[in-house]
Protein backbone atom coordinates (compact mmCIF):
# COMPACT_ATOMS: atom_id res chain seq x y z
CA UNK A 1 0.00 0.00 0.00
CA UNK A 2 1.21 3.93 -0.80
CA UNK A 3 2.65 5.11 2.23
CA UNK A 4 2.88 9.07 2.54
CA UNK A 5 5.04 10.96 4.57
CA UNK A 6 3.57 13.36 6.61
CA UNK A 7 5.87 16.38 8.76
CA UNK A 8 3.38 19.19 10.45
CA UNK A 9 5.41 22.26 11.40
CA UNK A 10 4.19 25.70 11.41
CA UNK A 11 3.94 28.32 9.86
CA UNK A 12 1.06 25.26 7.87
CA UNK A 13 1.41 26.39 3.74
CA UNK A 14 -1.39 26.35 1.21
CA UNK A 15 -2.96 29.34 2.54
CA UNK A 16 -5.13 30.09 -0.44
CA UNK A 17 -7.02 28.13 -2.92
CA UNK A 18 -4.97 27.31 -5.54
CA UNK A 19 -2.06 25.71 -3.15
CA UNK A 20 -4.70 23.42 -1.57
CA UNK A 21 -3.75 20.10 -3.14
CA UNK A 22 -7.18 18.93 -4.49
CA UNK A 23 -5.89 15.75 -6.31
CA UNK A 24 -4.10 13.37 -4.28
CA UNK A 25 -4.81 14.63 -0.77
CA UNK A 26 -3.13 11.88 0.59
CA UNK A 27 0.70 12.82 -0.56
CA UNK A 28 -0.31 16.58 0.58
CA UNK A 29 2.26 17.34 3.26
CA UNK A 30 1.51 20.25 5.22
CA UNK A 31 4.45 21.17 6.75
CA UNK A 32 7.06 24.23 6.13
CA UNK A 33 10.12 22.05 7.34
CA UNK A 34 9.00 19.36 4.37
CA UNK A 35 8.93 22.37 2.12
CA UNK A 36 12.28 23.56 3.09
CA UNK A 37 14.13 19.70 3.25
CA UNK A 38 12.85 19.23 -0.74
CA UNK A 39 14.15 22.70 -1.65
CA UNK A 40 17.45 22.25 -0.08
CA UNK A 41 17.97 18.92 -1.13
CA UNK A 42 17.17 19.97 -4.91
CA UNK A 43 19.15 21.30 -7.33
CA UNK A 44 17.71 22.72 -9.73
CA UNK A 45 13.88 24.15 -10.39
CA UNK A 46 11.44 24.44 -13.31
CA UNK A 47 10.66 28.38 -13.24
CA UNK A 48 7.11 28.59 -15.23
CA UNK A 49 5.66 32.04 -16.57
CA UNK A 50 3.03 33.48 -19.16
CA UNK A 51 4.12 34.65 -22.55
CA UNK A 52 1.05 36.19 -24.77
CA UNK A 53 -1.35 34.19 -22.77
CA UNK A 54 0.49 30.93 -23.08
CA UNK A 55 2.86 29.13 -20.31
CA UNK A 56 6.65 28.57 -20.80
CA UNK A 57 8.51 26.44 -18.67
CA UNK A 58 12.27 26.37 -18.15
CA UNK A 59 14.87 24.74 -15.90
CA UNK A 60 17.07 26.70 -13.75
CA UNK A 61 19.01 27.72 -10.89
CA UNK A 62 17.55 28.75 -7.57
CA UNK A 63 18.53 28.83 -4.02
CA UNK A 64 16.97 29.87 -0.35
CA UNK A 65 17.33 32.08 2.51
CA UNK A 66 14.78 31.46 5.04
CA UNK A 67 11.23 32.63 3.43
CA UNK A 68 12.94 33.59 0.28
CA UNK A 69 13.67 31.41 -2.87
CA UNK A 70 16.40 33.67 -4.97
CA UNK A 71 16.17 33.34 -8.92
CA UNK A 72 18.52 34.65 -11.86
CA UNK A 73 19.37 34.92 -14.96
CA UNK A 74 20.31 37.08 -18.02
CA UNK A 75 18.78 40.96 -17.56
CA UNK A 76 17.23 40.26 -21.35
CA UNK A 77 15.86 36.69 -21.01
CA UNK A 78 12.28 36.67 -22.00
CA UNK A 79 11.61 34.35 -18.71
CA UNK A 80 12.92 36.95 -16.35
CA UNK A 81 11.03 39.49 -18.03
CA UNK A 82 7.93 37.53 -18.05
CA UNK A 83 8.01 36.58 -14.56
CA UNK A 84 7.94 40.67 -13.65
CA UNK A 85 4.73 40.84 -15.69
CA UNK A 86 2.71 38.01 -14.41
CA UNK A 87 2.90 36.40 -11.02
CA UNK A 88 5.55 33.08 -11.48
CA UNK A 89 5.08 29.45 -10.61
CA UNK A 90 8.16 27.27 -9.51
CA UNK A 91 8.71 23.18 -9.05
CA UNK A 92 11.32 21.52 -7.29
CA UNK A 93 11.00 17.36 -7.73
CA UNK A 94 12.74 14.76 -6.96
CA UNK A 95 12.11 11.74 -8.26
CA UNK A 96 13.13 8.44 -5.87
CA UNK A 97 11.38 5.70 -8.03
CA UNK A 98 9.08 4.22 -10.17
CA UNK A 99 6.33 1.94 -8.27
CA UNK A 100 5.69 -1.07 -10.39
CA UNK A 101 1.94 -2.07 -9.82
CA UNK A 102 0.11 -5.16 -11.03
CA UNK A 103 -2.08 -3.04 -12.82
CA UNK A 104 -1.29 -0.30 -15.04
CA UNK A 105 -3.64 2.24 -13.91
CA UNK A 106 -1.55 1.76 -10.37
CA UNK A 107 2.16 2.43 -11.67
CA UNK A 108 2.89 5.70 -9.77
CA UNK A 109 6.43 7.20 -8.96
CA UNK A 110 7.55 8.21 -5.49
CA UNK A 111 8.54 11.78 -5.46
CA UNK A 112 9.38 14.57 -3.34
CA UNK A 113 8.01 17.85 -4.79
CA UNK A 114 7.39 21.16 -3.71
CA UNK A 115 5.60 23.72 -6.05
CA UNK A 116 5.23 27.58 -4.96
CA UNK A 117 3.41 30.37 -6.76
CA UNK A 118 3.73 34.40 -6.24
CA UNK A 119 4.80 37.07 -7.89
CA UNK A 120 8.40 37.43 -8.23
CA UNK A 121 10.33 41.03 -6.45
CA UNK A 122 13.07 42.36 -9.09
CA UNK A 123 16.04 42.71 -6.24
CA UNK A 124 17.43 46.03 -7.20
CA UNK A 125 19.54 47.38 -3.99
CA UNK A 126 23.17 45.94 -4.71
CA UNK A 127 23.37 44.35 -1.34
CA UNK A 128 20.72 42.23 -1.59
CA UNK A 129 21.92 41.27 -5.61
CA UNK A 130 24.83 39.92 -4.36
CA UNK A 131 23.34 38.27 -1.11
CA UNK A 132 21.19 36.82 -3.82
CA UNK A 133 23.72 35.65 -6.00
CA UNK A 134 25.76 34.10 -2.66
CA UNK A 135 22.60 31.97 -2.01
CA UNK A 136 21.95 30.64 -5.27
CA UNK A 137 25.80 30.20 -6.05
CA UNK A 138 25.85 28.39 -2.38
CA UNK A 139 22.83 25.95 -3.19
CA UNK A 140 24.43 25.04 -6.52
CA UNK A 141 27.81 25.04 -5.70
CA UNK A 142 28.77 24.88 -1.76
CA UNK A 143 31.73 26.55 -0.78
CA UNK A 144 32.49 28.88 -4.28
CA UNK A 145 31.43 32.02 -3.03
CA UNK A 146 33.94 32.19 -0.79
CA UNK A 147 36.84 30.25 -3.07
CA UNK A 148 35.70 32.09 -6.42
CA UNK A 149 36.13 35.62 -7.88
CA UNK A 150 33.09 37.35 -6.82
CA UNK A 151 31.03 39.58 -9.31
CA UNK A 152 32.09 42.93 -10.62
CA UNK A 153 30.06 45.59 -11.18
CA UNK A 154 29.92 44.99 -15.33
CA UNK A 155 28.43 41.35 -14.26
CA UNK A 156 26.13 41.88 -11.86
CA UNK A 157 24.33 44.59 -14.61
CA UNK A 158 24.29 41.56 -16.86
CA UNK A 159 22.77 39.70 -14.07
CA UNK A 160 18.57 39.98 -13.06
CA UNK A 161 17.44 38.53 -9.23
CA UNK A 162 14.55 37.54 -8.66
CA UNK A 163 13.02 37.09 -5.32
CA UNK A 164 9.80 34.95 -4.57
CA UNK A 165 8.21 34.69 -1.67
CA UNK A 166 7.36 30.72 0.34
CA UNK A 167 4.50 31.67 1.45
CA UNK A 168 2.00 30.06 -0.85
CA UNK A 169 3.61 26.61 -1.68
CA UNK A 170 2.59 22.92 -2.11
CA UNK A 171 4.20 20.10 -1.13
CA UNK A 172 3.82 16.30 -2.42
CA UNK A 173 5.34 13.24 -0.99
CA UNK A 174 4.75 9.79 -2.53
CA UNK A 175 6.85 6.82 -0.79
CA UNK A 176 6.24 2.92 -0.66
CA UNK A 177 4.79 0.06 -2.32
CA UNK A 178 2.19 0.11 -5.02
CA UNK A 179 -1.82 0.80 -4.27
CA UNK A 180 -2.77 -2.15 -6.22
CA UNK A 181 -6.83 -3.37 -6.15
CA UNK A 182 -7.44 -6.38 -3.76
CA UNK A 183 -7.92 -8.44 -6.22
CA UNK A 184 -4.87 -8.09 -8.36
CA UNK A 185 -2.93 -8.94 -5.00
CA UNK A 186 -5.21 -12.20 -4.73
CA UNK A 187 -4.68 -12.96 -8.20
CA UNK A 188 -1.17 -12.71 -7.61
CA UNK A 189 -0.11 -12.34 -11.70
CA UNK A 190 2.28 -9.92 -12.02
CA UNK A 191 5.69 -8.13 -10.07
CA UNK A 192 4.84 -5.61 -7.76
CA UNK A 193 7.40 -3.23 -6.24
CA UNK A 194 9.93 -0.16 -6.36
CA UNK A 195 12.98 0.63 -8.41
CA UNK A 196 14.78 3.40 -6.53
CA UNK A 197 16.28 5.93 -8.06
CA UNK A 198 19.16 7.65 -6.69
CA UNK A 199 21.64 11.11 -7.84
CA UNK A 200 25.04 10.57 -7.27
CA UNK A 201 27.76 12.85 -8.32
CA UNK A 202 30.40 11.78 -9.96
CA UNK A 203 34.25 12.09 -9.83
CA UNK A 204 35.56 16.04 -9.88
CA UNK A 205 36.80 16.71 -14.05
CA UNK A 206 39.10 19.56 -13.98
CA UNK A 207 38.69 21.82 -16.49
CA UNK A 208 41.47 21.75 -19.70
CA UNK A 209 42.88 24.71 -18.92
CA UNK A 210 43.45 24.47 -15.24
CA UNK A 211 46.92 25.06 -14.24
CA UNK A 212 48.69 21.96 -13.07
CA UNK A 213 49.21 21.27 -9.09
CA UNK A 214 45.83 22.03 -8.08
CA UNK A 215 44.47 19.63 -5.72
CA UNK A 216 40.60 19.08 -5.73
CA UNK A 217 39.50 21.50 -3.38
CA UNK A 218 37.50 20.25 -0.29
CA UNK A 219 34.39 21.83 -0.81
CA UNK A 220 34.20 20.06 -4.62
CA UNK A 221 36.01 16.73 -2.89
CA UNK A 222 33.57 16.58 0.17
CA UNK A 223 30.74 16.83 -2.62
CA UNK A 224 31.73 14.65 -4.90
CA UNK A 225 31.78 12.01 -2.00
CA UNK A 226 28.08 12.71 -1.26
CA UNK A 227 25.01 11.37 -2.47
CA UNK A 228 23.52 14.33 -5.46
CA UNK B 1 35.57 26.41 -22.65
CA UNK B 2 32.36 25.30 -23.14
CA UNK B 3 31.80 22.23 -25.62
CA UNK B 4 28.27 22.05 -27.79
CA UNK B 5 26.56 18.99 -28.66
CA UNK B 6 25.15 20.05 -32.32
CA UNK B 7 23.85 17.59 -33.86
CA UNK B 8 21.70 18.60 -36.79
CA UNK B 9 19.13 16.28 -38.76
CA UNK B 10 15.67 16.62 -40.45
CA UNK B 11 12.97 17.84 -40.26
CA UNK B 12 14.34 20.99 -37.98
CA UNK B 13 13.44 22.13 -34.93
CA UNK B 14 12.06 25.59 -33.62
CA UNK B 15 9.81 26.74 -36.37
CA UNK B 16 8.14 29.51 -34.56
CA UNK B 17 9.19 32.59 -33.13
CA UNK B 18 8.94 31.56 -29.18
CA UNK B 19 10.60 28.40 -29.55
CA UNK B 20 13.84 30.00 -31.51
CA UNK B 21 16.50 30.15 -28.45
CA UNK B 22 17.49 33.49 -28.48
CA UNK B 23 19.58 33.22 -25.02
CA UNK B 24 22.59 31.29 -24.90
CA UNK B 25 21.91 30.68 -28.83
CA UNK B 26 25.51 28.50 -28.83
CA UNK B 27 23.82 25.55 -26.46
CA UNK B 28 20.56 25.78 -28.92
CA UNK B 29 20.51 22.37 -30.86
CA UNK B 30 18.53 22.29 -34.01
CA UNK B 31 18.43 18.79 -34.92
CA UNK B 32 15.76 16.17 -34.53
CA UNK B 33 17.55 13.29 -33.22
CA UNK B 34 18.53 15.02 -30.67
CA UNK B 35 14.81 15.99 -29.08
CA UNK B 36 14.04 12.09 -29.13
CA UNK B 37 17.10 11.84 -27.55
CA UNK B 38 16.31 13.75 -24.96
CA UNK B 39 12.66 12.61 -24.64
CA UNK B 40 13.92 8.97 -24.54
CA UNK B 41 15.98 9.52 -21.76
CA UNK B 42 14.01 11.61 -19.38
CA UNK B 43 11.62 9.46 -16.95
CA UNK B 44 9.29 12.53 -16.34
CA UNK B 45 8.75 15.77 -17.55
CA UNK B 46 7.08 19.45 -16.10
CA UNK B 47 4.04 20.19 -17.43
CA UNK B 48 2.99 23.97 -17.22
CA UNK B 49 -0.56 25.47 -18.08
CA UNK B 50 -1.99 29.22 -17.58
CA UNK B 51 -5.19 28.70 -14.84
CA UNK B 52 -6.67 31.72 -14.22
CA UNK B 53 -4.08 33.88 -16.26
CA UNK B 54 -1.26 32.43 -13.65
CA UNK B 55 1.39 29.48 -14.55
CA UNK B 56 1.20 26.25 -12.97
CA UNK B 57 3.61 23.93 -13.14
CA UNK B 58 3.54 20.46 -12.05
CA UNK B 59 5.80 17.07 -12.59
CA UNK B 60 4.18 14.43 -14.27
CA UNK B 61 4.91 11.26 -16.14
CA UNK B 62 5.36 11.45 -20.04
CA UNK B 63 5.76 8.94 -23.12
CA UNK B 64 6.73 9.71 -27.08
CA UNK B 65 5.48 7.85 -30.29
CA UNK B 66 7.41 9.35 -33.44
CA UNK B 67 5.71 12.90 -33.45
CA UNK B 68 3.65 12.77 -30.53
CA UNK B 69 4.12 13.38 -26.67
CA UNK B 70 1.66 11.73 -24.52
CA UNK B 71 0.52 13.08 -21.45
CA UNK B 72 -2.56 11.54 -19.01
CA UNK B 73 -3.85 12.15 -15.24
CA UNK B 74 -7.29 11.83 -13.79
CA UNK B 75 -9.99 13.35 -15.30
CA UNK B 76 -11.04 16.30 -12.19
CA UNK B 77 -7.43 17.30 -12.44
CA UNK B 78 -6.99 20.92 -12.77
CA UNK B 79 -4.02 20.99 -15.02
CA UNK B 80 -5.27 18.36 -17.70
CA UNK B 81 -8.22 20.96 -17.45
CA UNK B 82 -6.52 23.70 -18.21
CA UNK B 83 -4.74 22.29 -20.25
CA UNK B 84 -7.24 21.73 -22.83
CA UNK B 85 -8.55 25.27 -22.28
CA UNK B 86 -5.08 27.17 -23.31
CA UNK B 87 -2.20 26.20 -25.00
CA UNK B 88 0.66 24.05 -23.07
CA UNK B 89 4.65 24.10 -22.45
CA UNK B 90 6.05 20.76 -21.09
CA UNK B 91 10.26 21.08 -20.58
CA UNK B 92 12.32 17.18 -20.26
CA UNK B 93 15.35 18.20 -18.58
CA UNK B 94 18.51 16.26 -17.96
CA UNK B 95 21.06 17.59 -15.38
CA UNK B 96 25.08 16.08 -16.23
CA UNK B 97 26.81 18.07 -14.19
CA UNK B 98 27.93 21.36 -12.46
CA UNK B 99 30.28 23.33 -14.08
CA UNK B 100 32.66 25.28 -11.24
CA UNK B 101 33.99 28.77 -12.98
CA UNK B 102 36.81 30.89 -11.46
CA UNK B 103 34.78 33.58 -10.84
CA UNK B 104 30.85 33.26 -9.60
CA UNK B 105 29.30 34.50 -12.75
CA UNK B 106 30.49 31.89 -14.57
CA UNK B 107 29.24 29.13 -12.35
CA UNK B 108 27.15 27.01 -14.56
CA UNK B 109 25.01 23.17 -15.07
CA UNK B 110 25.73 20.76 -17.66
CA UNK B 111 22.25 19.27 -19.22
CA UNK B 112 19.86 18.48 -21.82
CA UNK B 113 16.74 20.29 -22.63
CA UNK B 114 13.66 19.71 -24.26
CA UNK B 115 10.74 22.68 -24.20
CA UNK B 116 7.68 21.94 -26.33
CA UNK B 117 4.95 24.11 -27.05
CA UNK B 118 1.53 23.38 -28.63
CA UNK B 119 -2.14 22.77 -27.84
CA UNK B 120 -2.87 19.92 -26.36
CA UNK B 121 -5.00 17.43 -27.98
CA UNK B 122 -7.60 15.59 -26.23
CA UNK B 123 -7.54 11.74 -27.10
CA UNK B 124 -11.07 10.59 -27.46
CA UNK B 125 -10.84 7.21 -28.89
CA UNK B 126 -10.26 4.32 -26.74
CA UNK B 127 -8.24 2.93 -29.46
CA UNK B 128 -5.81 6.11 -29.42
CA UNK B 129 -6.38 6.19 -25.33
CA UNK B 130 -5.02 2.80 -25.09
CA UNK B 131 -2.49 3.50 -27.41
CA UNK B 132 -1.17 6.60 -24.90
CA UNK B 133 -1.56 4.75 -22.09
CA UNK B 134 0.68 1.72 -23.52
CA UNK B 135 3.34 4.87 -24.46
CA UNK B 136 2.91 6.20 -20.82
CA UNK B 137 3.43 3.02 -19.42
CA UNK B 138 6.05 1.54 -21.36
CA UNK B 139 8.21 4.77 -21.11
CA UNK B 140 7.66 4.96 -17.21
CA UNK B 141 8.54 1.00 -16.60
CA UNK B 142 9.69 -0.62 -19.83
CA UNK B 143 8.01 -4.00 -20.05
CA UNK B 144 5.14 -3.70 -17.51
CA UNK B 145 2.02 -3.18 -20.74
CA UNK B 146 2.36 -7.06 -21.20
CA UNK B 147 3.62 -7.76 -17.70
CA UNK B 148 0.43 -6.55 -15.98
CA UNK B 149 -3.22 -6.29 -15.75
CA UNK B 150 -3.97 -3.43 -18.75
CA UNK B 151 -7.07 -1.00 -17.46
CA UNK B 152 -10.50 -1.79 -17.32
CA UNK B 153 -13.13 0.24 -18.55
CA UNK B 154 -13.92 1.77 -15.19
CA UNK B 155 -10.10 2.59 -14.86
CA UNK B 156 -10.48 4.46 -18.31
CA UNK B 157 -13.36 6.31 -17.96
CA UNK B 158 -10.79 7.82 -14.66
CA UNK B 159 -8.05 8.65 -17.26
CA UNK B 160 -7.71 11.94 -19.11
CA UNK B 161 -4.84 11.09 -22.13
CA UNK B 162 -3.61 14.19 -23.86
CA UNK B 163 -1.48 14.33 -27.57
CA UNK B 164 1.15 17.02 -27.88
CA UNK B 165 2.73 17.33 -31.15
CA UNK B 166 6.31 17.93 -30.99
CA UNK B 167 6.75 20.39 -34.15
CA UNK B 168 7.55 23.09 -32.17
CA UNK B 169 10.34 22.01 -30.09
CA UNK B 170 13.75 24.03 -28.59
CA UNK B 171 16.52 21.59 -27.59
CA UNK B 172 19.63 23.30 -25.29
CA UNK B 173 22.63 21.03 -24.87
CA UNK B 174 25.35 22.15 -23.11
CA UNK B 175 28.61 20.26 -22.14
CA UNK B 176 32.07 20.56 -20.87
CA UNK B 177 34.17 22.95 -18.82
CA UNK B 178 33.73 26.55 -17.67
CA UNK B 179 33.80 29.63 -20.18
CA UNK B 180 36.21 31.85 -17.54
CA UNK B 181 37.60 35.22 -18.19
CA UNK B 182 41.51 34.80 -19.74
CA UNK B 183 42.40 37.27 -16.82
CA UNK B 184 41.01 34.70 -14.09
CA UNK B 185 42.38 31.54 -15.82
CA UNK B 186 45.88 33.32 -15.58
CA UNK B 187 45.09 34.78 -12.31
CA UNK B 188 45.04 30.91 -11.31
CA UNK B 189 43.26 31.46 -8.00
CA UNK B 190 40.08 28.92 -8.29
CA UNK B 191 39.57 25.41 -9.13
CA UNK B 192 38.17 24.91 -12.00
CA UNK B 193 36.14 21.78 -13.75
CA UNK B 194 32.93 19.89 -13.45
CA UNK B 195 31.38 17.88 -10.78
CA UNK B 196 29.15 15.56 -13.06
CA UNK B 197 25.81 13.99 -11.84
CA UNK B 198 24.20 10.65 -13.11
CA UNK B 199 20.84 9.03 -11.86
CA UNK B 200 21.31 5.37 -10.78
CA UNK B 201 18.91 2.62 -10.41
CA UNK B 202 19.05 1.08 -7.11
CA UNK B 203 18.22 -2.53 -6.04
CA UNK B 204 14.09 -3.73 -7.15
CA UNK B 205 12.00 -3.45 -3.36
CA UNK B 206 9.47 -6.40 -3.95
CA UNK B 207 5.82 -4.97 -2.43
CA UNK B 208 5.01 -6.01 1.37
CA UNK B 209 2.27 -7.90 0.02
CA UNK B 210 3.97 -9.76 -3.34
CA UNK B 211 3.46 -13.38 -2.55
CA UNK B 212 6.79 -15.44 -1.55
CA UNK B 213 8.32 -17.24 -4.65
CA UNK B 214 8.53 -14.03 -6.98
CA UNK B 215 11.98 -13.66 -8.96
CA UNK B 216 12.34 -10.12 -10.06
CA UNK B 217 11.12 -10.64 -13.80
CA UNK B 218 13.59 -9.54 -16.64
CA UNK B 219 12.22 -6.47 -17.33
CA UNK B 220 12.97 -4.92 -14.17
CA UNK B 221 15.89 -6.51 -12.93
CA UNK B 222 17.32 -5.43 -16.33
CA UNK B 223 16.87 -2.00 -15.82
CA UNK B 224 17.35 -2.49 -12.51
CA UNK B 225 21.48 -3.17 -13.98
CA UNK B 226 21.54 0.14 -16.11
CA UNK B 227 22.20 4.00 -15.78
CA UNK B 228 18.71 5.67 -14.82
Amino acid sequence: MPKTLVAVTRPQLSPTPRSTIKRGKKRAVTGRAALDAILDAGIICHLSVVVDGSPLVLPTGYGRDGETLYLHGSTGALSLRSALANEICVAVTLLDGIVYARSVFHFSANYRSAVIHGPARLVESTEERLHGLRVLTEHMAPGSWEHCRQPNPKELAKTTVLALSLDEAAVKVRSGGPGDEPEDVFEDSAWAGVLPLTQQWGSPVPSDDLSAGWEIPAHVRDRSASHG
